[in-house]
């Protein structure tokens, strides 16, 4: 079962603990880490790691972060919290760069959208994993780059933090004072649950959107496409490399899902095929209140 | 193939041949046809024919209209020009209620979300199947109700229009400039090929925002739902007897949408269970630029 964490703000722990903080890849989530970070009142000093100088030099000039470098064993011996904001399939490779040079008492937690293979090449690769926090800040946009951050990506949104049994408890704390002075909920659960829930939630509406692009390309009716078509598809603009990552580390529960909402619509199908309005017509109420009924909670 | 109309603004031959206006279903989109007229410089009449005398007071209190009432065989035989604006189902009646009672030069449009039923009944009822012009303005909302209705909902959507062989021309002109009075731009087609394209850029949709919904409902994760699952599903939320209404009219379509969307996410399946980056990188890179294609383009 998920545990909900309560706290107001966890500002304070951060200025007494992390004077220096890195974070790796400055895209939209890295980039608006550090705007967010400052807008809140973190006085600490926020080193920026690019792999291209180019974009670590933008979030510089964008005020995202104090300092740009594309040393990530420098900044990882000089920082006491650590977080990698970069595509997934770059995880492991930074790891192994970060084992040879993070301080004793250096924290790590992550952005990654999936959380079983993040934390099960945490515990395999670097010397201290009870110091790995796994993290995932449900926040984004489909606009990439430091130039679309913004100080407020993640107020008021859900942050699943994936602590294990052996996970030092100083650790947890830094790490969700991080997410909770960028105005998040955090949300404790397994990488498991974290994985199957976000690929019902997340990974099967980017899969349904491009979907739907894919047959109007093939189908035709772009022409009399309408707001309707736009929303529903909207996740399909989103950045590809990125996405394809995603599915890729979370393909065993996204096939999953794909099976269940395969099934689900082969049932509709039969209420249409057999003209069944009195089904039809229960299904859509039924489904219209329990996302009306989310939508009030949230 | 279907045919761009352009033509600026159709007010000038409304205001001349039409002095009485009914709307028959003053809802979100009924009364929006009332508001959006008016606010367009519209100087005739225009009456608002409900089934119900709450709802078409409501307009009426609303500003909707100028006149309220339930008895559509009296308006009918004052009017020019009368706008089918309930759900669908109801059409046929109407069209009986209608026909005994339509002077000679009423011409007949509707704002049906499909058009080959619609046509059909038209021609099979109707007296004078010649002054009906179909007509399907895609504009909506999640909203209902003339408290929803706004003077702008139409302005910039796209309004098919599907007259027939034997339609009459000044029947076409009337009709398409009342679309065009609203700020629509007109897009002439056969009922068929409409049919066949809503089916794809609407209808499914509408059908996989409720999958989606499903999903979630039986596998979990509403927790961590954020903006992308918001805006994907929400054509969940709209009114469900007009959407299974719609489904069950235009359902051959529709099923042959779904075959194809199923067998389109097989492939997606089959891309994820090989663990085939390069081709799900390909997948995603080109549907990404076919949507953004479009948005550029609208």
């Amino acid at each position: 079962m998920p545990i909900w964490v309560h706290d107001v703000n966890g500002l304070d722990l951060l200025n007494r603990e992390v004077p220096v903080l890195t974070v790796v890849g400055t895209g939209l989530v890295g980039a608006s880490v550090g705007l967010g970070l400052r807008a809140a009142g973190f006085l600490g000093h926020v080193i920026g790691v690019g792999r291209r100088d180019s974009t670590v030099r933008r979030a510089l000039k964008l005020n995202c972060i104090d300092e740009a470098t594309t040393d990530l064993a420098a900044a990882a011996s000089r920082s006491r919290l650590l977080l990698l904001a970069t595509p997934l399939s770059r995880f492991a490779q930074l790891f192994e760069q970060i084992g040879a040079h993070a301080g004793e008492d250096l924290v790590i937690t992550d952005a990654g959208s999936t959380k079983q293979q993040v934390c099960a090449d945490a515990r395999r690769i670097l010397d201290r994993p009870g110091r790995f926090v796994g993290a995932h800040p449900m926040a984004g946009s489909e606009q990439q780059g430091p130039e679309a951050a913004r100080a407020d990506l993640f107020r008021g949104g859900t942050c699943v933090v994936t602590p294990e049994a052996d996970t030092d408890t100083q650790a947890i704390a830094l790490v969700e004072s991080l997410w909770r002075s960028l105005g998040m909920v955090l949300l404790r659960m397994t990488p498991q649950e974290h994985d199957r829930q976000t690929a019902v939630i997340s990974h099967l509406p980017h899969v349904v959107a491009a979907l739907l692009v894919g047959v109007a390309n093939e189908q035709g009716g772009w022409p009399i496409a309408s707001t309707g078509f736009r929303d529903t598809t909207r996740l399909a603009s989103s950045n590809p490399p990125m996405r394809a990552d995603i599915m890729l580390a979370n393909r065993e529960a996204l096939v999953e899902a794909l099976d269940v909402f395969a099934a689900h619509l082969q049932r509709m199908k039969g209420r249409l095929a057999d003209a069944d309005g009195a089904a039809l017509l229960d299904w859509l109420t039924e489904l219209k209140k329990a996302r009306d009924r989310w939508l009030d909670e949230h």
